[in-house]
């Protein structure tokens, strides 16, 4: 293949793409297996040109592919991979850098040091904090809850709120530790007078739940975690991009005394898929629930590697796409797109609260928007049947007090006062028709 | 930005480098801090230009970094981010999908399902398996073992050579499981006659050890896993390629056997760095060990998401880049750099045989010979010093037997025979003068 002539018909497409993004059917419009039917069965037995790939990825793959980067995409947390992010992925894999310890890639190491201390800054965070990059929130988590149990060896419970992530479920079920999930309250905050930390080795406090976008009552609940001596950490996943923002931190009370905290640069600060920010006030407790060097990575250089703070070892070089979106945006580029986040958010809240049949049915601190039409869940139900499969917009769902609640997430970089209109309008639309 | 502009740029700096990986030192010849003390301490209030982050990736990161795309790179193992898993990370990255559950990306989920498919095929391994893709072998062993534990919770021992892979310590360790080395023979496989398989619930057979590429004896291993109702998993994460060599087979008899696979296409298939394939015959006990849907996850589509078999719930477009590499390189084109590969380690083998003062030190069943100067460890470990400090090539080490053994690994797509000798070139003149 040649690289310089393929590598522009793949940037054109990229480029094509973004330039058209709007345009698409947000929600993939295909039936479970409609993909799978129009690849072939057996693999190639001799070399394709690269074209040949590009052509099936328009014919084959485009119409199962659910557009999260459309400015139109409104569901679970909308997110971005910036141009900037894009290209930096380019550069990555180019590279190839497998940083299983310093001296395989010294700059994956010393950049990924560097870039979560400065966004540690842009969040207005305490010095020192020890941060890495793992691929998921769920990783992240994974890895504080490791240390908790690994520092509190006698105690085997997790205390969350009902409303904590899926992930805190799974990381508990994985380390055989005991789920203690806590009552909310009517915003769907963690009732701090209802903690129960008798034999917890860990709380998850979130600042942003997946559901609701709520913030859990952190000043308490680090009070209650630091008279007990228990570990806590904060999923900050989605909302903690926010912080970025002065005007928003009195949201982030108290997370600064989080033993760890999560925040997924690759959910609200337009980094692409697998770049989740893993910080911890004790990295020796974390260093010694993880390191392992066995015999052919040890050398003499007197540098621990970030392998040694994490399940994985051979870590991709993520550092490289947050540098690339700190650099191309900076501090002030991101308020920018985050404040009119927050704003578009807010002026769908009042156009819902204004409107007969609507109700909001959460309080909004972030981003996201909760609503319902009055009545029924099923009428709620179809409602997001329809709008879903017109492809205008692309809108999901959650439970809220077991009712069923529509969740409109603005997150994507493009998305303009517009596109949020539109989706008004289609979601007004559809729901004459219900 | 312009996208379109300042990719171009990147794309000449990506072919750029790939044209001229040759003349860099291999081994990155900075010192611990040198990259740190090189990057600003804050970060940027401002938008910057992305050439000013390509101006500092060549002033700043590069003197850092560890060239894994050179053909000179004979370390730990070599690896290629080959031209058409470059470009598909573009555009992955483009297309940004995030794989939460099947409507998210339907593209994703089928892509990655039919790939594993075609790999199944390529590497003679029989029909169903149920694959996945994972960010490394460390996830691909701990899934593996998390639904061995779940699969026969009376049980908590897992089985393994002295050789194993670390990863299966870090997972053990993980998940609260005794790890039970068992003796290897002297050409470091496990020795099936000294198995014991008292209260074990998983048994990780190796194909490919991280040492010297040693092969256990899966067949017996087999035996004894079946006889007994024990998890077998097989770790090919190295070696697991090599089967797309028909005449190589013969290394893997057995591995068909197995509960669990993990082969890495980013180790020596040329796909980018984050490609582990994860193959299961009990699928359901996967499933069972990880599968948990929240609410706002629960659609009526009847399609199970790859993310219940996985502890990560965001997972990426893997499969893109993948089915990049298995259809530009065709079965045949894969066969051919394999086979050139294990020619090159063999003429390499042959050369060191040859020449006294010098002594193999270990079976060469793929691409890795293990070799050293005769005498004592201080002499080897001064050569590996003197020779990687040359920025010449880059070779690694490993202990076997209690003694300090050079590992000469070949695997990167670009190394011809000129770079082996090279490299043999290289180790006779610094040998010279230690």
């Amino acid at each position: 293949m040649s690289f310089r002539e393929d590598g522009a018909a793949a940037l054109d497409w990229v480029a094509s793409y973004l330039e058209h993004v709007r345009e698409y059917p947000v929600l993939a419009q295909v039936a479970p297996g409609d993909v799978r039917a129009a690849l072939p069965a057996a693999p190639p037995e001799t070399a394709e040109p690269f074209s040949a790939l590009l052509a099936d990825l328009d014919a084959v793959l485009m119409p199962g592919i659910t557009h999260w980067q459309s400015p139109r995409y409104f569901a679970y947390f909308a997110t971005t991979a910036s141009e900037p992010g894009i290209l930096a992925e380019l550069l990555i894999a180019g590279l190839n850098q497998i940083g299983i310890l310093w001296r395989a890639s010294p700059a994956l190491q010393e950049l990924e040091e560097v870039t979560l201390d400065w966004l540690r800054q842009l969040f207005g965070l305490p010095d020192p904090l020890h941060g890495q990059l793992e691929e998921a929130a769920s990783m992240s988590t994974l890895t504080a809850l490791a240390a908790a149990r690994a520092a509190r060896s006698d105690r085997r419970v997790v205390v969350c709120s009902e409303h904590a992530h899926s992930s805190v479920d799974k990381a508990a079920r994985l380390l055989e530790l005991e789920l203690r999930k806590t009552p909310a309250d009517e915003a769907y905050r963690l009732r701090p007078e209802q903690l129960d930390l008798s034999g917890a080795c860990a709380v998850v406090a979130t600042i942003g739940t997946t559901g609701s976008t709520s913030v859990d009552p952190v000043p308490a609940i680090a009070d209650a975690c630091e008279a007990d001596g228990v570990w806590l950490h904060v999923d900050a996943a989605y909302a903690g991009s926010a912080a970025v923002c002065p005007e928003l931190r009195p949201l982030f009370a108290g997370w600064e005394r989080a033993d760890s905290i999560v925040v997924n640069p690759h959910k609200w600060l337009f980094v692409p898929q697998g770049c989740s920010v893993f910080w911890t006030r004790r990295p020796d407790d974390v260093r010694n629930a993880f390191s392992l060097v066995p015999e052919y990575l040890r050398v003499s250089e007197g540098v621990a590697s970030l392998s040694e703070y994490s399940q994985v070892l051979g870590r991709g070089f993520r550092a490289l796409k947050l540098w690339a979106v700190l650099r191309c945006y900076g501090r002030e580029g991101l308020q920018a797109i985050l404040r009119e986040h927050v704003r578009l958010a807010a002026l769908f809240e009042e156009w819902v609260a204004a409107e007969p049949g609507w109700e909001l049915c959460a309080p909004r601190p972030f981003s996201l928007v909760c609503f319902r039409l009055e009545g029924a869940d099923d009428r709620n139900e179809e409602l997001l049947g329809r709008v879903n499969a017109s492809g205008e917009i692309f809108v999901s769902h959650t439970k809220l007090d077991g009712r069923f609640v529509l969740r409109f997430a603005v997150g994507n970089a493009r998305t303009t006062e517009d596109d949020v209109r539109l989706a008004w309008d289609v979601l007004r639309r559809e729901a004459a028709q219900v």
